[in-house]
């Protein structure tokens, strides 16, 4: 399929499952979160996680060089080859990655990388130097107990600095990712998160700065402390990427209405259990990930909300449960279902749990817009590292 | 990479996270798999949803033309595209799919096809009519109340038959798949199901036998059937995909041991946090996939269970937590770990929940042998519709 079909294609032609996304709703998702950050006075760094694409990167990046946010190494080439120029690798360093972070500086790319111990400080340090490159390193901060980072406060962040100074390499600053943000129960939860993780990054730049390292830059992000952040001082930039396309558990958060999610997996009727209220269907957890996020928030939305061919929820209607390339669509609550509403060969769009999981299962986006069912597009996405 | 490099290439060369298959172990297993399926007489037609690979697919492929199990049509034509030409797929059929079974069919492969229901038989006849092919297909019986099927006795079977053979269809036979199997508690419940599977399928063969219909195919499977199955009289034959790699659901079943798992993620510590005991490495939930198919056995092994680079488990060590790019290894049971044998740097093999959903995450396979750290060839996989 081209990435701009000469003949107009119909949702209704394509062979299911396949991912499809609503560019209206991407482009309304992305002038929010940009908005809130102009007057947050911070620079969005989009966390391309999501999307994986160009195409959308394209709508929230404010110059064709980025600035990004990547979760692989992989991503760095693909977004390079884009042109894109200004690249973080925001997960932890490992020692293997190095040469290929040099030679995505030797492409022309200005590329941040994350390290939170002395040891790997220590390796970068080493490794720059053979290679003959000055590594520009973020030190990452634990503002939450989510997963890794240095503790607020502990002076293992100068023993860090150091480790990178004395070797040559450039302190760039702090990033910290409040991952504890989708464990809040209220919006006013999501709020204190914001406050605690904007908190644990400056006190950890200033750390570093009186110790005399520049820490240019103090980053922080995650969709949800993103959405509801009352100040940004002293953050410079905010990495999210669940917003581009929002998902189950962010509504459930709060941080987005059902109507302001963007991708959905296009699924089609394959027969029926009328014993037990069950529309059986071909979208299994291949192609709806098996990400189950919802599952601790209060409404549980089991694989996917149900939605009908325009991507309107059917209310109640949930992917209960899911085998390799079977989905079996139920109510919510085990309530009754007229099956004679859908028969066989009906097409039906499933909302995802968590856009990231769900996306990646697909190697490209059938682009719709306003609930048609014309796809004006086909936007290409990576996978893989 | 090329499929067999010239150079040998070192698992301590490969950049992290990444796919790792034990030929010896897939070997091994195809071979008892084999073994058996020919001590009962019947045919293996393996399924290819776990693996997606023709280079595996030909270990356990009687023939370089089949017989194959497939879960999309994008399978079929792969394989097909590599001389198979014996293919079922056993998704029950949308009639949006119906022009590729017959373009497929026009390559010269005999597909069979599945359906559960009087409105898909119908659309099926239709369909083949107008596009002048005879299309076979096995009808689709529940034998366990797993997913799709028409009941055991249930008349349906008769009108569903009919409503094919009035069109000219070819009524191949039955199958089913016995995916309660993978909730048993005991190889002795495994064993029952499979009689259950067996007498379900054979029944409704006999039911359309009696009705004047050929229905010369009896087909069940599921791994765990499979290894357990007393006797298979009436069956003829037998799809299993897991089995190739097996995995740490089947080891908990009792159906494999820990060391019959061939396919692992390699991964590389990239940090640690003391106070918790937790090595952070770089396989997160997109190298490992989401399945947390063992939270619901025994010995829960979380996100999978961790081993040493040469993959022997290390006791005890599982991923107890990930986010997309980041694993947190612990002990199980919240016990001690000497962090200090675990340097940042460190390579890790992770054993994965379910092999279908950890493989699919990946594009290909390193293929290595025996434990041993050369990689011999890279084995390409298929993924998507």
């Amino acid at each position: 399929m081209d990435a701009h079909p000469q003949t107009p294609i119909s949702l209704a032609a394509l062979e299911t499952p396949c991912l499809v996304l609503d560019a209206a709703i991407v482009e309304a998702n992305v002038g929010r979160m940009r908005a809130r950050m102009e007057r947050l006075g911070v620079t969005l760094r989009q966390h391309v996680k999501t999307a994986k694409s160009i195409d959308v990167a394209r709508l929230a990046m404010p110059s064709p060089r980025g600035p990004i946010t990547v979760s692989t190494l992989k991503e760095a080439d693909y977004f390079a080859g884009h042109g894109v120029t200004d690249i973080l690798y925001a997960v932890g360093i490992a020692p293997g990655k190095l040469d290929h972070v040099a030679a995505l500086m030797a492409r022309g790319v200005d590329m941040g990388i994350v390290l939170d111990n002395v040891a790997a400080a220590e390796m970068v340090a080493e490794k720059g130097r053979a290679l003959g490159v000055r590594l520009a390193v973020l030190v990452e901060i634990d503002c939450d107990g989510h997963r890794a980072g240095v503790r607020p406060g502990d002076p293992m962040l100068l023993e860090i600095a150091r480790a990178l100074r004395e070797g040559g390499m450039e302190v760039r600053g702090v990033m910290t990712h409040a991952g504890e943000s989708y464990n809040c129960r209220s919006t006013s939860e999501i709020f204190a998160m914001a406050e605690q993780e904007r908190r644990a990054v400056v006190d950890a730049a200033n750390m570093l700065r009186a110790d005399g390292h520049e820490a240019a830059v103090v980053s922080v992000g995650s969709t949800p402390t993103a959405t509801f952040a009352g100040d940004l001082d002293g953050v410079t930039e905010v990495r999210a990427g669940v917003f581009v396309f929002h998902d189950l558990v962010m509504a459930g958060l709060g941080v987005c209405r059902i109507k302001d999610i963007a991708a959905s997996v296009l699924a089609t009727v394959i027969g029926h259990q009328p014993e037990k209220g069950w529309i059986v269907t071909d979208a299994g957890w291949m192609a709806l990930s098996r990400d189950r996020g919802t599952a601790k928030q209060p409404v549980d939305q089991g694989y996917g909300l149900v939605c009908d061919v325009s991507g309107s929820p059917l209310e109640d209607l949930v992917v209960v449960d899911a085998n390799q390339e079977h989905g079996i669509v139920a109510h919510r609550a085990g309530g009754k279902v007229d099956l004679s509403r859908f028969p066989v060969g009906t097409m039906l769009r499933i909302l995802p749990n968590h856009a990231c999981a769900t996306c990646a299962q697909h190697g490209s986006y059938r682009v719709v817009r306003d609930g048609g069912m014309t796809v004006e597009a086909n936007w290409e996405r990576l996978s893989g590292w």
